[in-house]
């Protein structure tokens, strides 16, 4: 499988014009090895460059992982001491002839780190960025990475109503989090979560990238969920809004109104459809009950191996939708310092529309 | 705490010649603002230069951060679209007046991502590598990171012993990991795991970077465990080496011989002592038994709020010793493909000596 793969992003190096592409460790690392690498204070870089064996430059001590890829590869390493490096770069860029070639990048994995020890040991060479090839690679998912995403929904899904029911008035954030993070586990997710959940009360749920907090849920609070699991390499990334025990009209109102925009923009979704579309169906019923403003960001983003990946559902994206692309969707209104909402779901396009990999109840429920 | 922190920043700058120094979302911005914030597709960068306020670049959806800041910041703000995301920087330049100055990035965490938007508004600034100014920053640690980190190593330690009477032959690592997981929250751990555990036996004991697999424990395998927790901020990062029921006596040998290199790095380290010599100590143990060339990695790296950071524990480091800076004293054997030990503590210089936090059993234990 992995060597397909490989062999896809060969063809679509010649076909974009680049010489060669250097990953450091992450999604598509991890994507064209099958392997799991570690990012961390020595440079590990895999460069592929079309009709040549790839070359990985790494710490002398993961040697062994070179014996474990699936396909031939040639392993150059380097000892303890940053100074001797570069040196082991220059032989990559060598045993490539890659210097003053178009060596692409991602500069959304690609750290100054790795990228500086590339360009000491290729001076000439131009980096452009890579990110869509390399997103286009992993865009439309296979029957085998949905299914694994459809496990992903389900481990999310029942870890957190197993984990509804002990959430009592006076609990803090962090605790509801950690009891959320042993019910994934419990329930099958990887060790290695894709994102640490957010569990955000009151007026913390007005905040879209909270961190759970000490503060204890009391009764009035709106609850925002936002919980993933990981099961083979692949994600599930959920949000659901609760009440805690009795919420007022505007808390109830803005709910109904985020239930419905989230169930426009999955009914948005299909092939031939800009992402701009999922966007705008969800946007349009928020829009329409006043609170435009209070919807400060994009509709989803795409799904798989990472939380945030192609293609994004944006208004101003229009990127076509086709069979097998997975994104989010998840509106939410967000008054400052009072209530926030929020809902997500994980959607696939099918042949004729979009399935929602996710179906856990959306109304609000009430815990405490 | 943080304004101090701050204060301290910037007079580094001035005295080590940069006029500014960029800091995307990792542990340096959490320990100069209190606050967390998400590596993601969208960049967030704090520009800091001396004698005026902070400069803050992000997502306009988490324009609310700005407020929790503990001192003045001037946010700056951009939409959903990426096109439009180079104005930001340029404006942050501008108010800083940074172009054709010293900007010090850190390349271990900043991503070609957050650079080239930078570099897009200040095309004749010099981005010298300020790595060193800002490791410095948190080098010696106070009483109370100490007093976190404690409370992280005695979260995993209670963690693991809760783990090991559940831990029997046939078993799979992903099933340890997850079980140990699972302890750590229950202990206290912060859901943001330092890193994932590494649970590795019999062959893949040998690999010291190894991710948990199916494979099931079997009587005979060596047991790697290399774990920690979080606690407000901190972490802890530890490895104990099991025996699965009986072990052979090459194993039991190694074991003892990394039991010695262990003790004898911990007991090497003071203040005034370079780090090569709490190296020295441990890799002198090894070689004297003959498998010198089995201990393919450093004896250890500095710990704190990153399980990876200075001093780093090499035999070539003469970074001298001082109270507050904490390390860990890992030394390992690896026989590819056959067994591996690895015995892990955390330090911390004191004004006479070094402590270890950690005090779990290290003679070689028997489960399953």
């Amino acid at each position: 499988m992995t060597q397909s793969r490989l062999d896809k992003l060969t063809a679509s190096l010649l076909t974009s014009n680049l010489d060669a592409v250097i990953l450091n460790p992450g999604p598509t690392l991890k994507y064209l090895t099958g392997l799991n690498f570690h990012l961390m204070e020595r440079p590990v870089v895999l460069f592929v460059a079309p009709g040549k064996d790839p070359v990985l430059v790494l710490p002398e001590l993961e040697l062994p992982k070179v014996d474990l890829f699936p396909y031939k590869v040639q392993g150059i390493t380097y000892g303890e001491n940053p100074l001797e490096w570069d040196d082991a770069f220059r032989k990559a860029v060598q045993a490539l002839g890659v210097d003053g070639k178009r060596i692409g990048v991602e500069p959304r994995q690609l750290r100054l780190l790795e990228f500086r020890h590339v360009k000491s040991g290729a001076p000439e060479a131009d980096f452009p960025d890579a990110s869509d090839v390399l997103a286009d690679l992993r865009l439309r998912k296979d029957k085998a990475e949905v299914d694994a995403m459809r496990v992903a929904v389900k481990i999310a899904q029942d870890a957190l109503e197993a984990t509804i029911p002990q959430i009592k008035i006076g609990m803090t954030e962090r605790e509801v989090a950690s009891e959320l993070v042993m019910q994934l586990l419990k329930h099958g997710s990887e060790s290695e979560m894709p994102f640490a959940p957010i569990v955000s009360a009151g007026p913390n749920s007005a905040n879209p990238h909270a961190s759970p907090t000490d503060r204890k849920l009391q009764a009035g609070d709106l609850l925002v969920v936002d919980w993933g699991a990981a099961y083979d390499g692949y994600i599930s990334d959920l949000t659901r809004t609760f009440a805690v025990g009795e919420v007022d009209a505007e808390c109830q109102n803005i709910h109904k109104i985020v239930q419905e925009a989230n169930a426009a923009g999955r009914a948005a979704g299909k092939p031939g459809a800009p992402c701009a579309n999922v966007d705008k169906a969800a946007r349009d019923v928020i829009e329409k009950a006043g609170y435009g403003k209070y919807f400060t960001h994009r509709t989803g983003h795409g799904i798989g191996m990472e939380g945030h990946e192609a293609p994004y559902m944006r208004g101003d994206n229009m990127q076509i939708l086709e069979p097998g692309m997975a994104y989010t969707v998840e509106p939410g209104i967000y008054l400052t310092n009072r209530n926030g909402v929020r809902i997500e779901d994980n959607m696939v396009v099918t042949e004729n529309g979009a399935e929602s990999l996710s179906d856990m109840p959306r109304e609000i429920r009430v815990v405490g």
